[in-house]
């Protein structure tokens, strides 16, 4: 294998590639990175046999040469010290060539490296997966979809399920949906493509954070095939495979309230750093609970106690209160979550009384859900 | 006690006397930071005992109220979340009132926070220091001398004295020198004041850290004064106060060589992002050391070799090589630091043999010398 590259081409494919690696695998040539050389150009592959990342650089572009393949070949690569090599190196280009025993010289003008490789052909094949029943949504849309909804994924393994993020594709609408059992998040979505078919898979929360850094904010199209097992984005040059969680995902739609008797309208930015404040004194404590409790002339109180340490109390003015009085107390890191989840300048709140789950939406947008358990303190 | 107080003031102060504040200590009210209003305006202070720092806000500042003292006394609050507290409050004005038993009411706009606080009587005194004998430097001199020196002190207990950087002022120069026996740091600089005195103490490195973070990069004069066993810089409307180190460090002067074998002058870029990529391949590995090796044609070759990983040469074009023909190991990381610290495009680098410190100096300026002890590696 020998070929020339530019040198920025190479460090951005390597940075999305490593992603994938984990330096603690069981798998020793899983701490590498594989790189192929083919006519057509070069594809780099990282993986940690949950997570597996392909990015393929061709050999030209808009009329540019970005790699000269003067021989083709493949060779595995030390993940971490090759990435720091190629940003470090020199030189705007930079020459590959692998000789015998996959002894690999690295040279950017006068630096040579010479790494000791792996046999590429020892390196685990990634999962085929066959291009049918394909659905698409922009990459922003897909970005915004695991933002306000991972967070809200099991941090436990006690119940594995729960650590994915459940998506369902139905007549062209995904819906998301995580739970930890103790607050909810839900996102709908308009897709491309699947009028016909329909879709369901539960999807890592950890894949989904990892393939949220590797897209960029752009409104291009990120084709999605969804298997029994695996799940693949495609994105510009990358492919981006994820295992799928095996199990039954829990029906979540009976816990979510569809009456309510006290409904709050509130200014979400000033909700959220009264909130914030209220939480300082709690902080550390895994239960940082805070009480909400309503009061005369549409206003509310948010305040908290910790014995050793003060109390807080703050008033906040509501666009609106409607049905009974209200006083519950929740976990303040939840509800940040999800204010900041929601968007929007105002928040809807539809409560069912001090002990049932509550709701929370944006004003003017239902496409996105939050639902929060209270917490007892009596 | 009772006041009012500009918020942002207030973080300020509460922010650099926080610095000195260690969660750790085994002294509990040292956990807070303790604020006295006077007729004068506010002090505030924080402290580990090794260090402490004392911030005041005086009333009026150019002709604006900064303070309103309705109430004098004095309170002590915990540090971690009073700093907390200030940084989030909603308004630009603060309250402060503290009732019986040391409860203090703060509070901004709606936002009210209840704090257990703790007797100010209880805290322990600053050190009282004569402020006879002072000299000043600027505060941008001083930031600079510090990080030029400081990283060469001792990371180890073994000789504590070694932890410290040994300052000596003679006839209006002060001479600043850390080591950690494996190499030196050593950096002049003219002060103003100290014609008649002169003075030697051992700062804790970890002080001169502390110190450097609160000082600005402006030309204004920080008075220093040195007594037995403290140290005090006054800027602003700071005092920084250390203890020194009690000992006596060692005679440094006999280690640095006077004449030399091998003399390289070398751009200084060039060289240290030659010696970093040379080190990529032994990261981690405590000895990360590389080879410097003279060539034909006023060239050096900088070359490591990590068994499992693989080798890293390199050639380097310099200024001048004049002497012996000369082959050498050394710590890169070492040799970084010292770059670092240098300054100064083309970096002057003389040796005396292989198994000899080497000194590294700028070219135009004799004010920073760098000691590094060679690695023997065969």
């Amino acid at each position: 294998m020998k070929f020339i590259i530019q040198r920025n081409r190479l460090i951005d494919s390597v940075q999305d590639v490593t992603k994938a690696v984990s330096s603690r695998t069981t798998i020793p040539i899983l701490t590498g990175i594989k790189i192929i050389a083919t006519e057509e150009g070069l594809t780099f592959t990282g993986s940690d046999s949950d997570i597996s990342i392909e990015s393929f650089i061709p050999k030209e572009e808009n009329g540019d040469e970005i790699v000269e393949v003067q021989e083709t070949g493949g060779i595995v690569l030390n993940a971490k010290f090759f990435s720091e090599i190629v940003r470090k190196l020199p030189m705007d280009t930079v020459e590959f060539e692998v000789s015998n025993h996959q002894q690999t010289l690295i040279r950017s003008g006068t630096a040579e490296f010479n790494l000791n490789g792996l046999d590429p052909d020892e390196y685990p094949y990634l999962p085929q997966i066959p291009e049918e029943n394909v659905f698409s949504l922009s990459a922003d849309l897909l970005k915004s979809l695991i933002r306000q909804t991972v967070f809200a994924v099991s941090a436990s393994e006690t119940r594995p399920i729960l650590t994915g993020v459940n998506w369902i594709v139905e007549k062209n609408i995904l819906t998301c949906t995580a739970t930890d059992s103790h607050r909810l998040a839900m996102r709908t979505a308009p897709v491309e493509g699947a009028e016909e078919n329909s879709f369901q898979a539960v999807i890592p929360g950890k894949s989904l954070v990892e393939l949220s850094k590797i897209l960029d904010g752009s409104n291009e199209l990120v084709d999605i095939v969804i298997t029994d097992n695996q799940v693949l984005f495609k994105f510009k040059n990358l492919l981006f495979f994820s295992r799928l969680l095996e199990g039954n995902y829990p029906d979540t739609s009976k816990l979510i309230p569809t009456d309510y008797k006290t409904q709050l309208v509130l200014p979400s930015k000033d909700f959220l750093h009264a909130i914030d404040r209220a939480s300082l004194l709690t902080r550390g404590d895994r239960n940082n609970v805070v009480k909400l409790t309503t009061i005369e002339g549409n206003k509310i109180e948010i305040s908290s106690t910790t014995p050793e340490v003060g109390t807080v109390v703050e008033q906040i003015n509501t666009e609106s209160i409607e049905g009974e009085e209200l006083k519950i107390s929740f976990s303040a890191k939840y509800m940040m979550d999800a204010l900041k989840a929601l968007e929007g300048t105002d928040t809807v709140i539809s409560f069912t009384g001090a002990m049932r789950p509550f709701i929370m939406q944006s004003v003017h947008d239902d496409k996105i859900l939050q639902l929060i358990l209270p917490v007892r303190t009596f």
